[in-house]
Protein backbone atom coordinates (compact mmCIF):
# COMPACT_ATOMS: atom_id res chain seq x y z
CA UNK A 1 0.00 0.00 0.00
CA UNK A 2 1.05 3.41 -1.26
CA UNK A 3 1.40 6.39 1.57
CA UNK A 4 0.25 9.79 0.49
CA UNK A 5 2.12 12.47 1.62
CA UNK A 6 -0.31 15.58 2.64
CA UNK A 7 2.14 17.47 3.54
CA UNK A 8 5.85 18.34 3.53
CA UNK A 9 7.98 18.05 6.87
CA UNK A 10 5.89 14.69 7.52
CA UNK A 11 5.90 12.57 10.39
CA UNK A 12 2.92 11.37 11.52
CA UNK A 13 1.69 8.13 9.89
CA UNK A 14 -1.76 7.52 10.03
CA UNK A 15 -4.14 5.03 8.38
CA UNK A 16 -7.60 5.73 7.36
CA UNK A 17 -10.13 4.00 5.08
CA UNK A 18 -11.71 6.41 2.54
CA UNK A 19 -14.53 5.22 0.14
CA UNK A 20 -13.56 1.48 1.57
CA UNK A 21 -9.90 1.85 0.21
CA UNK A 22 -7.52 1.79 2.97
CA UNK A 23 -5.01 4.83 2.37
CA UNK A 24 -1.77 5.55 4.92
CA UNK A 25 -1.42 9.57 4.90
CA UNK A 26 1.38 11.49 6.03
CA UNK A 27 1.21 14.68 7.33
CA UNK A 28 2.45 17.21 10.42
CA UNK A 29 -1.42 17.21 11.53
CA UNK A 30 -1.95 15.48 14.32
CA UNK A 31 -3.38 11.71 13.54
CA UNK A 32 -6.82 13.52 15.32
CA UNK A 33 -7.02 15.87 12.50
CA UNK A 34 -6.02 13.35 9.71
CA UNK A 35 -9.08 11.21 10.81
CA UNK A 36 -11.20 13.92 10.74
CA UNK A 37 -10.00 15.19 7.11
CA UNK A 38 -10.16 11.33 6.21
CA UNK A 39 -13.97 10.92 7.40
CA UNK A 40 -14.99 14.31 6.02
CA UNK A 41 -13.61 13.00 2.35
CA UNK A 42 -15.55 9.48 2.85
CA UNK A 43 -18.45 11.27 3.80
CA UNK A 44 -18.61 13.92 0.78
CA UNK A 45 -17.30 10.47 -1.49
CA UNK A 46 -20.48 8.75 -0.44
CA UNK A 47 -22.71 12.34 -0.62
CA UNK A 48 -21.03 12.50 -4.32
CA UNK A 49 -21.69 8.77 -5.20
CA UNK A 50 -25.39 8.60 -4.07
CA UNK A 51 -26.01 11.75 -6.72
CA UNK A 52 -23.96 10.64 -9.25
CA UNK A 53 -23.83 6.58 -9.43
CA UNK A 54 -22.52 5.98 -12.77
CA UNK A 55 -19.20 7.93 -11.96
CA UNK A 56 -16.33 5.22 -12.09
CA UNK A 57 -13.90 5.97 -8.90
CA UNK A 58 -11.54 8.25 -10.84
CA UNK A 59 -14.37 10.81 -11.86
CA UNK A 60 -15.97 10.66 -8.38
CA UNK A 61 -12.13 11.18 -6.73
CA UNK A 62 -11.78 14.59 -8.94
CA UNK A 63 -15.55 15.74 -8.45
CA UNK A 64 -15.08 15.16 -4.29
CA UNK A 65 -11.30 17.41 -5.18
CA UNK A 66 -13.77 19.86 -7.26
CA UNK A 67 -16.69 19.97 -4.19
CA UNK A 68 -14.02 20.48 -1.62
CA UNK A 69 -12.22 23.18 -3.34
CA UNK A 70 -15.70 25.10 -3.81
CA UNK A 71 -16.14 24.61 -0.42
CA UNK A 72 -13.09 25.99 0.46
CA UNK A 73 -13.49 28.71 -1.84
CA UNK A 74 -16.83 29.67 -0.16
CA UNK A 75 -15.41 29.58 3.17
CA UNK A 76 -11.92 31.84 2.35
CA UNK A 77 -14.95 34.64 0.59
CA UNK A 78 -16.58 34.28 4.79
CA UNK A 79 -12.55 34.86 5.94
CA UNK A 80 -12.27 37.88 3.93
CA UNK A 81 -15.57 39.29 4.60
CA UNK A 82 -15.15 38.80 8.37
CA UNK A 83 -11.40 40.60 8.13
CA UNK A 84 -13.60 43.21 6.76
CA UNK A 85 -15.84 43.49 9.39
CA UNK A 86 -13.19 43.09 12.05
CA UNK A 87 -11.32 46.14 10.35
CA UNK A 88 -14.68 48.35 10.51
CA UNK A 89 -15.51 47.30 14.03
CA UNK A 90 -11.85 48.15 15.23
CA UNK A 91 -11.62 51.82 13.79
CA UNK B 1 -18.33 12.49 -21.59
CA UNK B 2 -19.98 12.26 -18.65
CA UNK B 3 -21.02 15.52 -16.81
CA UNK B 4 -19.69 16.13 -12.72
CA UNK B 5 -22.66 17.70 -11.09
CA UNK B 6 -21.49 19.76 -8.52
CA UNK B 7 -24.17 21.48 -6.98
CA UNK B 8 -28.55 20.65 -6.89
CA UNK B 9 -30.65 22.98 -8.33
CA UNK B 10 -27.81 22.95 -10.97
CA UNK B 11 -27.90 25.26 -14.55
CA UNK B 12 -24.83 26.15 -15.66
CA UNK B 13 -22.98 23.64 -17.70
CA UNK B 14 -19.23 24.26 -17.88
CA UNK B 15 -16.54 22.50 -19.49
CA UNK B 16 -13.08 22.45 -17.86
CA UNK B 17 -9.66 20.94 -18.47
CA UNK B 18 -8.32 19.22 -14.74
CA UNK B 19 -5.33 17.22 -15.03
CA UNK B 20 -5.57 16.68 -19.01
CA UNK B 21 -8.82 15.54 -19.35
CA UNK B 22 -11.98 17.23 -20.05
CA UNK B 23 -14.89 17.40 -17.82
CA UNK B 24 -18.68 19.05 -17.76
CA UNK B 25 -19.37 20.57 -14.69
CA UNK B 26 -23.04 21.37 -13.47
CA UNK B 27 -23.97 23.69 -11.14
CA UNK B 28 -25.83 26.48 -9.78
CA UNK B 29 -22.44 28.82 -9.53
CA UNK B 30 -21.23 31.13 -12.30
CA UNK B 31 -19.12 29.70 -15.02
CA UNK B 32 -16.34 32.16 -13.75
CA UNK B 33 -16.50 30.68 -10.70
CA UNK B 34 -16.06 26.85 -11.72
CA UNK B 35 -13.29 28.06 -14.08
CA UNK B 36 -11.66 29.09 -11.08
CA UNK B 37 -12.31 26.35 -8.77
CA UNK B 38 -11.35 23.45 -11.81
CA UNK B 39 -8.29 25.72 -12.30
CA UNK B 40 -7.38 25.19 -8.47
CA UNK B 41 -7.77 21.52 -8.65
CA UNK B 42 -5.87 21.75 -11.82
CA UNK B 43 -3.08 23.36 -9.94
CA UNK B 44 -3.18 20.95 -6.97
CA UNK B 45 -3.47 17.87 -8.46
CA UNK B 46 -0.23 18.83 -10.45
CA UNK B 47 1.71 20.12 -7.24
CA UNK B 48 0.84 16.83 -5.81
CA UNK B 49 1.84 14.92 -8.84
CA UNK B 50 5.06 16.43 -8.97
CA UNK B 51 6.21 15.46 -5.09
CA UNK B 52 4.24 11.80 -5.15
CA UNK B 53 5.13 11.12 -9.14
CA UNK B 54 4.72 7.14 -8.92
CA UNK B 55 0.54 7.97 -7.62
CA UNK B 56 -2.10 6.32 -10.10
CA UNK B 57 -4.87 8.38 -11.13
CA UNK B 58 -7.29 7.34 -8.34
CA UNK B 59 -5.18 7.96 -5.84
CA UNK B 60 -3.74 11.51 -6.84
CA UNK B 61 -7.50 12.53 -6.95
CA UNK B 62 -8.03 11.06 -3.54
CA UNK B 63 -4.73 12.92 -1.95
CA UNK B 64 -6.18 16.22 -3.98
CA UNK B 65 -9.63 15.85 -2.01
CA UNK B 66 -7.65 15.36 1.26
CA UNK B 67 -5.54 18.30 0.52
CA UNK B 68 -8.24 20.22 -0.33
CA UNK B 69 -10.40 19.16 2.84
CA UNK B 70 -7.60 19.86 4.90
CA UNK B 71 -7.49 23.43 3.67
CA UNK B 72 -11.41 23.92 4.17
CA UNK B 73 -10.88 23.21 7.76
CA UNK B 74 -8.14 25.25 8.51
CA UNK B 75 -9.84 27.90 6.83
CA UNK B 76 -13.19 26.98 9.17
CA UNK B 77 -11.21 27.37 11.99
CA UNK B 78 -9.86 31.11 10.78
CA UNK B 79 -13.63 31.87 10.25
CA UNK B 80 -14.10 30.53 13.66
CA UNK B 81 -11.28 32.55 15.00
CA UNK B 82 -12.61 35.66 13.41
CA UNK B 83 -16.43 35.46 14.43
CA UNK B 84 -15.11 35.08 17.99
CA UNK B 85 -12.92 38.19 17.71
CA UNK B 86 -15.58 39.89 15.47
CA UNK B 87 -17.94 39.41 18.59
CA UNK B 88 -15.50 40.78 21.39
CA UNK B 89 -14.96 43.84 19.49
CA UNK B 90 -19.00 44.40 18.96
CA UNK B 91 -19.52 44.14 23.15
Amino acid sequence: MEALILSENSRNRTNVDIFGHPYVIIGSESTAHIHKVAAMVDEKMREINSKNPFLDMNKLAVLTAVNAVNDYLKMKERVDQLENELKKAKD
